[in-house]
């Protein structure tokens, strides 16, 4: 009989591998590693969410011991409503102190508080759930209580690191369990499934404790307001502004209601703390004198609703920004909202207010490792085999290549996708066949899938608009009353409606020639009608706006 | 009576001022510099091009002196043809050779060819339309026979700069005209208007010429087939990059319609020259060893259609991508096209092949002056007023201080806006009216304003999707026939259709009620069936598609 097989198989992410969600299965028992989403695009006509696709677990609910939440951010636990509303609700969901915290009020809003088994697991406690002995390993990242999480079974042991860096100095002082992770290496590691979103930076991140001071001279430079954004669920930055603000004996307003939730989550959990007596309401701030505020906001990355938008738009209830006041960016754009940073920052430039940025000064730290780190964890762990995850294919290759440099032979390095499962055992690894999951989107209430109809209409429609054309037909199949042609979104409204006319005439003839023809059939009717009108439409306009005729019978 | 005013008018832009076309106007005669456009953003569903709002100039046409076109960039004479179309024809277009050659071409497709009064103004000729002295100042730039534009005026003189960079080492080895600069700043200058595209990089931006011997280092390193890509425009690159292909004995293919369009242009005018023999047709192109191989592409900008992407997207019709090409990117993401480059370069990636950007070698160099060049120009010129152009709101801030720091005073320092017209005469400067001009939208054939009514409708539908309801009433108002309810784009098909047949149910009962109640009139009846049914979607959806009913009387 063939020898037990390890199952990993990567999922979600829009152009990352693994970034979201990780399967783990063995004798047809299963871990899931996070459950995270992705923000949509522009070109997603209307969709609030991108989920990864999870449907492979549909049939498999009461196989799953345990969800493993690595960290609290949104691409690593959005996701979890929808999977326990979906596939249903697991044993337990571990995760750290703020992470629990953090799912725990995101379920409440959900409505799904009470029913979700959330544990905090304390790093170095090991639970067996079925064959998976389970341990979170603390790591370093932009948010408190990072966890790697390493699974041991029969078959060998595996560690997804989750996103980390190794802070030597961060801002709790608890930097990477570098000590655990010599012990793995020394236990022997079957496979590490590593963060690659920084394998192009050569060298060592920069420790956020080193922020802090960076924060203090910008702010002992500034004579009015400061308003910083960035992450909300950044604590230790957060914590840090609060701290500069404090030796500035400036009052703090938390703007953004994501700012306040995370800053009292953490706060009520010991993670965070400010001084008494420094916050004061959003409200409150204009009752201050301009050298004596520091305003923390949420926007880092000019999200169309949030609140340094909504200032930089002149249309923030609490917070007119003006000549004196200094915005400090505390963040760099995500891939992707480069245009819409770059917008906020203009309009703040417009309304006459000073930008500064992590270019003009080094006000911000990645929270994943750079060269030196995705090394040194190799080295540290010394994996029999190496799937690099979090990151696109270019830094996915350049990870490989870092873990060759440390001496891993090619062969041992798998370069994996979305949906391609790598299948273990203690000697030998091999991808199995391929999942081909994609993404669902979220739109409203439901969910559904990219190709879903819905979409493919939304596009069409938006790119060149909608011609309805209603033809009213007697028993004797003749026109029963003037053909109606409708039009949104076709460009331009004059041509279109002189059109209109035509394409009414023309639905008649077809109509006639239809019934002449002995067609009775509305629907062969509909297709005659839309082939001709979409011809006509488009010698007029040089557009292929959506043709939707309806014949009914009166 | 009041002196003489000299007003000159920015216009067009997306966030940048000034940036495709100005109007200066004296004694109610008028000379444009430049008409160029903008391509549109994500967001603008289905728009093609975004145009300069030059409705200022429609009742104007016969006061045009001239249009003088300071180089042959997109978003400097784009817009050409659709001003002759809606404005009508000047009695004179100027350029620079290569600027007047790529117009010429650019009409002739436009079917304008023959109509257009193209004439080629060489440097330093100077001629007299109207109250205006016209004169073309030889710069530096991205693109052979770049032109400044000198306004002689009774009331003073204007230097429009277009974009410009004083590079020493200019591929074609005529650097700016700095000695005609230098008498400007004699005979004394009233208005500067500079290029601020790169005010915020101190020092001084690369020569063109050092783009070659960097691109043949990377070549020389390449064992495989090369692809670049670059802007088609940019003649000194595409030559360099031939000469370094010649340099290593390889035969050069040119992919991409409008690369083969400008380097044909350019090689007629005797700007562009390439060894006898060098090239080779696309399809050739698997004829030939890989190491013998220079692909030279459009689609540097991740642009949906461009060759490179279709390369990317294993989908072109001569170049197959694959492990041992290198792909070279000569030239920078334009701001807001990051996305598209970034996922164009992770695809050449998935194929395998190696892709080398101006991040990795100095492969690349800007065509807009860097700080001290811009601080060069102020001391050259010695204007009186400056208002600094071709930026956004930060970049102009960033070109007032630097006329500051070269000693001229915030008062004579003018920060417009598209729209603003500074009006000038030999002591003074002030902003006028704002004549409130913003942009224009091109849609197929048509030409229509941002706010055209069939982008609010593609946007709306585009978000939820449509429902559209047919109700046929007899002369009696009652239904004469079952209600259709058609939908498109609404989130999700099935639950949609079940809640069809409820709006059908409801349609029956509003047109009831109408009739009870005696309201005969259809298009009342149908802003009854409009909050109605659009109540229900909501309820059920969650959504808002939009709802259009529609009565019609049988």
């Amino acid at each position: 009989m063939p020898s037990k097989k390890l199952r990993v198989l990567p999922l979600g992410g829009l152009g990352e591998i693994g970034k979201n969600m990780t399967v783990i299965e063995l004798d047809g028992r299963i871990v899931v590693v996070d459950t995270g989403l992705m923000f949509p695009t522009a070109e997603m006509h209307g969709i609030d969410l991108v989920l990864p696709d999870f449907s492979y677990l549909r049939e498999r609910a009461d196989d799953i011991e345990a969800i493993v939440l690595t960290h609290g951010h949104e691409d690593h636990v959005g996701a979890l409503p929808y999977v326990l509303r979906e596939i249903g609700v697991p044993p337990v969901i571990y995760g750290g102190l703020l992470t629990i915290g953090m799912v725990r009020s995101k379920l409440d809003e959900h409505k799904l508080g009470d029913s979700a088994p959330l544990q905090e697991l304390p790093p170095g406690e090991k639970v067996q759930r079925g064959p998976f002995g389970i341990e979170l390993i603390h790591l370093a990242h932009s948010i408190p209580d990072m966890r790697g999480v390493l699974l041991s079974t029969e078959v060998g042991s595996v560690l997804m690191t989750g996103d980390y860096k190794f802070d030597q100095t961060p801002v709790d002082g608890r930097p990477a369990d570098i000590p655990r992770l010599a012990e793995i290496g020394k236990e022997g590691l079957l496979l590490l499934c590593g963060d690659s979103t920084n394998a192009d930076r050569p060298g060592v991140a920069p420790s956020e404790s080193s922020v802090g001071p960076a924060l203090l001279r910008q702010f002992s430079q500034c004579g009015g307001r400061i308003i910083v954004t960035s992450f909300a669920s950044n604590i230790h930055r957060v914590q840090q502004v609060i701290d500069a603000a404090d030796a500035l004996d400036r009052k703090v307003a938390l703007v953004g209601r994501s700012m306040r939730k995370n800053f009292n989550i953490a706060s009520n959990l010991g993670i965070a703390k400010a001084p008494d007596g420094i916050f004061i309401q959003p409200r409150e701030i204009e009752d201050f004198p301009d050298e004596k505020i520091v305003v923390i906001s949420t926007g880092s990355q000019g999200e169309p609703l949030s609140a340094l938008r909504r200032m930089a738009n002149n249309d923030h209830r609490d917070v007119q920004l003006h000549e004196g006041d200094t915005v400090i960016f505390s963040a760099t754009p995500v891939p992707g909202n480069e245009r819409a940073v770059n917008e906020t920052i203009d309009r703040i430039y417009e309304i006459g207010a000073t930008v500064i940025t992590a270019k003009d000064a080094p006000i911000h730290a990645s929270g994943h490792g750079w060269q030196e780190e995705l090394k040194l964890m190799l080295n540290l762990t010394k994996p029999r085999f190496v799937m690099p995850v979090h990151g696109d294919h270019q830094r996915l290759r350049l990870h490989a290549a870092l873990a060759e440099a440390v001496g891993i032979e090619s062969e041992r390095i798998f370069r994996g996708r979305n949906g391609l499962p790598l299948e273990l055992d203690a000697e030998s690894a091999e991808f199995g066949e391929d999942e081909n999951v994609g993404t669902m989107y979220v739109d409203g209430i439901d969910i559904g899938d990219p190709d879903d109809a819905a979409l493919r209409d939304r596009r069409e429609i938006s790119a060149d608009g909608i011609f309805f054309v209603v033809v009213p037909i007697g028993d004797d199949i003749a026109v029963a009353a003037d053909p109606e042609v409708i039009f949104r979104g076709v460009a331009f409204v004059e041509e279109a409606g002189a059109l209109a006319e035509e394409i009414a005439d023309l639905a008649e003839d077809i109509v006639e020639e239809a019934a002449k023809a002995g067609n009775h059939e509305p629907h062969l009717i509909e297709e005659d009608l839309q082939a001709a009108i979409g011809k006509l439409v488009h010698q007029r306009l040089k557009r292929r706006p959506m043709i939707l005729p309806v014949v009914i019978e009166v």
